[in-house]
């Protein structure tokens, strides 16, 4: 399996193969055009939520900034006091979708990676307006640690995915589990907006995230979040906490 | 007043100073690494939905793929119904913006360009998450046909913006309307995700818009959309069917 990477100081990553000793880690894709957020895409985490199964896919959009490498540090916005966590599959589009099939999406799919996509629950819930103020602080998309091709991942709805918050496992899930599968994602968004290449989807996440824990749980600062899946590698972040005021 | 277009071949757009005749004007800013559109940001828009003034400014997310320039027809998506129009002033950062205050945020500003912040009111509302399926299809965000550095601009707050459909004026406001001013919307965002150079910030829309009429009005192929704003010129769309189905 070819694990592409990119690394170096953030900003200045070079392209490289996973193997690279010492060296900092960025987004495993360069130049992302659009970050698209499946919400609620996994039976287990509709069930643990005691939400109702979407009828079709939720969507949001992460702001670009939020970008990282899959090793940098979390930080906090500042405030936070709900800054929750995702472990989810990333779809990265490789050809122009616009109103493709489902039986056509496969095709459209450069490959996949890891992501986390992490969000300020009360910012995305309770500032008014889309769920973008919660999902889109500095370090909140931290993609990689490499990009592999379609090929080498013939059944993305195969997939083991975990995330552990200090070494406790709080999700483990397959991505068997999604209500609407990867290809079905495509086409579907496809639909309504033209995907391009470098475009990554983040397909939801399985049960095991803070705010449906009970009582609910959100990072501070010193912890770790460490995840991973089947054939993507690991990230591995300390949560940090946020500037100091000016 | 300097007036910054680009020009050419959709994707193959050069620099260029107004007054060249008989080319395309693409979108005046390029590599917009964020397209935020404010929602419900005049009082005269307010009142004329009936809806209460916004405690704090609600927020979505454009998906980059809707940018196009400022003459572009304007393509209804398959099946549309409900495509809406939205004069807006845009805000263009020039200067990398977290946490900055109300007071320190015209700074950050580089300048100032017209927007047509399109959707499809149906796709945006009733098909579950966030906004951006509505927000995002190809030519929903006309941008230019220039942009106007912010010194040519002393007080965006107060600007003239109209905007006409088949010759008869809909949308007739100024700037000095809006709940949250330039200077504010540019530090609450920062609060939330940080600002880049080249991040656009759609500021809202004066009331007129289809959704608002009684009984609603939305746009059909063949109707032609005009709109324009004091220093920021104007723009001319025809608008579209949607690509034949495959």
């Amino acid at each position: 399996m070819t694990r592409h990477i990119r690394y170096g100081e953030a900003g200045r990553e070079k392209a490289g193969i996973a193997g690279i000793e010492d060296v900092r880690l960025g987004a495993c894709v360069a130049d992302v055009g659009k970050f698209i957020c499946v919400g609620l895409n996994y039976h287990c985490n509709a069930r643990s939520l005691g939400l109702p199964t979407p009828s079709e896919p939720a969507i949001a959009m992460k702001p670009l900034s939020a970008i990282c490498g899959p090793n940098d540090p979390i930080e906090l916005p500042r405030g936070s006091v709900q800054t929750d966590w995702e472990v989810e599959l990333g779809v990265v589009i490789g050809k122009r979708a616009k109103y493709v099939t489902e039986a056509e999406a496969r095709s459209h799919i450069a490959g996949y990676c890891l992501v986390n996509d992490l969000s300020e629950r009360s910012h995305q819930r309770d500032r008014g307006g889309d769920s973008s103020k919660g999902r889109g602080h500095d370090s909140f998309g931290p993609i990689g640690p490499w990009f592999v091709t379609a090929d080498e991942i013939p059944d993305p709805q195969a997939l083991d995915l975990w995330l552990e918050v200090d070494g406790i496992r709080v999700q483990s899930g397959n991505t068997a589990d999604m209500i609407f599968g990867v290809d079905h994602l495509v086409s579907y968004i496809s639909q309504f907006m033209t995907l391009l290449p470098g475009d990554l989807i983040a397909t939801g996440t399985p049960a095991g995230i803070g705010i449906g824990m009970s009582p609910p749980r959100f990072l501070s600062a010193g912890q770790r979040v460490q995840l991973g899946g089947t054939g993507l590698g690991t990230q591995d972040h300390i949560v940090i906490a946020s500037e100091v005021p000016a």
